[in-house]
């Protein structure tokens, strides 16, 4: 499920956007393109420190839209390419995924896993 | 509204995140940093290509979300910050800065002009 463009983009520096919803209400955090970690074929784990509005919006509808992207990595259309993926998330607070980010990342509180549904690049 | 800090982000390329949300669904569009133009004290124009199911949000609830950031520009904790803005949207289809944007970007098709109601950084 992962390309290897997009891993070239979690390879560059840059600001990723998490986007949740719930109560007709949208609510958008931001990570960073290296802190995404792919886990098997289709999950990212992404350490959270606070996202606390996004765990209650999460809780109530764990559907979470992501975009990345790097002006450094070559597109379809020239410098510069990004992607859009959909997925389902839930937060990790303990287990053997939890250890090994909390080990990488010393400020996790929880870990926000997402289960890819679908991944396109934009440009 | 736009402190030296945000330009300075504007300055840097990256990834930003336009963040709709209506009919209980949230939608998030990406463009670039550079592209980014402050207009008077509070607007951002933004040009646009596509956007189409943005604007159908916006139709909707004007109300938009975007995050921008750097990890090249100094932060509160370190190297990197982010902001974090609340806004009006609307599309500009002609005027002067329509024109003015046209003239920059040559593929635009409408200007996404955010009236910017809030704007946080958030690192």
């Amino acid at each position: 499920m992962f390309s290897e463009t997009f891993k070239e983009v979690l390879g560059k520096e840059g600001v990723v956007a998490i986007v949740s919803c719930a109560d007709g209400e949208a609510h958008v955090v931001n990570t960073w393109n290296s802190y995404l970690t792919p886990a098997g074929e289709d999950r990212l784990l992404i350490p959270a420190w606070k996202m606390r509005k996004t765990e209650e919006k999460v809780r109530k509808n764990a559907k979470v839209l992501l975009t990345v992207g790097s002006k450094e990595v070559q597109g379809r259309m020239g410098p510069g390419t990004g992607f859009y993926l959909e997925g389902t998330a839930r937060f990790l607070k303990e287990g053997p995924e939890y250890d090994m980010m909390k080990s990488r990342f010393s400020f996790v509180t929880r870990v926000l896993e997402v289960t890819v549904t679908a991944i396109k690049q934009t440009l």
